[in-house]
């Protein structure tokens, strides 16, 4: 690979064939060198999930110029963590994960394997961003999204990323995007979040499903209320999930041991 | 149960039979009625996975005064999903995770099933507090927690949490605890993440394990430096993971769209 070329570390939670990295990965490569260390089969939900009682394996599946696609055995933060150690010839300019198919932004963030791989990115030292589309479906549009794709990706190699960030980024799905913002995240709540079957030999289980309930649907710079308006949500986001203003308060707190 | 007693939600991730949750039921069983929905098995490094692909069974395993013990074949969120959805009488008083075997202060909070329990609470509007002990033998001794898990428990009861704030306990492994000290996290990394070895039938696999570098060795409001020094380290953790000052800093930037 060349030197002058940037080099992005890609990896997503729908595995290495899902529809959303493969667009990612013809998105960025006119842009940098890639390698592509992904899951080898779906792990929707996986967050900063690692794999610790069962051990770990990788092969290559396709080597071509400026690319490199493996597939791995673990979660997505397990792809990141092989990937530094034995994978990538030097420290990526950046990490990304994506595309999702399904929406991440909100209280999501605590349960996605995109993000999994982008906060790994960054606890990691790497400027880190997350791509996801609000369409589950396995064959999803992402033709809107590729443009905006390149933009931030662009941006973000030039500006760079303060230590400890990283971005969050979702779109809604529609082909008529108004543009990007710089949001929080939103307050939100999942209910209903199971629903129960009966086994043909007995007993019962369960499929976690739900719907997603907007605590505050009207406020403006939240990042759901970007996509409910059709922009492009831009998530800046943290590592560190100290809760400052309670530590002070906290302080005051005469414990009874 | 006694409508009068407080009821508190129990899991873990190390699974419904490790030393640790039996010591936390065991701790605290005279203050409350306790119902615990915990994994069937160890789940160490779940994060805030979910079970998207698989479907989830519970059973009871142990009924007793004020006490209902569940295993579950799913993570420890997917533990306290079940647990709101068809398994708790009323909203609990706390959600608790733990007690873990091993440290889940600094970064670790990222990659903890235990903190996975803890801000499932939160995000369901409890209170919760997640306890760790910093040794991973299955054996631990965990008695020097037990008074200080008492006094925060009962603490807490008292006063409450703001809405999306948990708290992050973590206990150095010392029989001589010299206090609670209230903490931020720590800045850390991971290094030496893998470990390779020869399948006797040919090619590599890898284990993950690794060690954990201070990047603030002498920062004293940390909660590593509270273990460091034989502090019991309170950490006020936030579901809110926003980037508020790189939002405002990516306000100004211009993308080429």
């Amino acid at each position: 690979m060349l030197e002058e070329r940037p080099l992005l570390l890609l990896s997503n939670d729908d595995g290495v064939d899902a529809k959303g990295i493969r667009e990612l990965i013809s998105a960025l490569r006119p842009m940098a060198d890639l390698i592509v260390v992904a899951p080898d089969g779906p792990r929707s939900g996986s967050a900063g999930a690692i794999t610790s009682e069962r051990p770990i394996r990788y092969s290559k599946v396709q080597e071509e110029d400026g690319l490199l696609v493996f597939k791995c055995t673990g979660t997505p933060v397990d792809c990141i963590k092989l990937a530094f150690h034995t994978l990538i010839p030097r420290t990526p300019d950046l990490v990304i994960g994506g595309i999702n198919h399904g929406d991440n932004s909100s209280v999501n963030v605590h349960y996605s394997g995109t993000m999994g791989v982008v906060i790994e990115g960054c606890l990691k030292g790497v400027p880190s961003i997350g791509f996801s589309l609000c369409n589950h479906s396995a064959d999803a549009d992402f033709s809107a999204t590729i443009p905006y794709i390149r933009a931030i990706v662009s941006k973000t190699l030039e500006e760079g990323l303060p230590v400890g960030t990283c971005l969050n980024v979702n779109f809604p799905d529609t082909a008529d995007l108004k543009g990007i913002r710089i949001c929080r995240q939103t307050d939100g709540r999942w209910i209903n979040e199971l629903v129960e079957r009966d086994h043909p030999r007995g007993g019962v289980y369960f499929w976690l499903t739900g719907e997603y309930k907007n605590l505050e649907p009207e406020a403006e710079d939240s990042d759901h209320w970007a996509l409910d308006h059709n922009y492009v949500a831009v998530t800046p986001t943290q590592i560190d999930v100290t809760a400052y203003a309670l530590m002070e308060q906290m302080k005051k707190w005469k414990f009874d041991v």
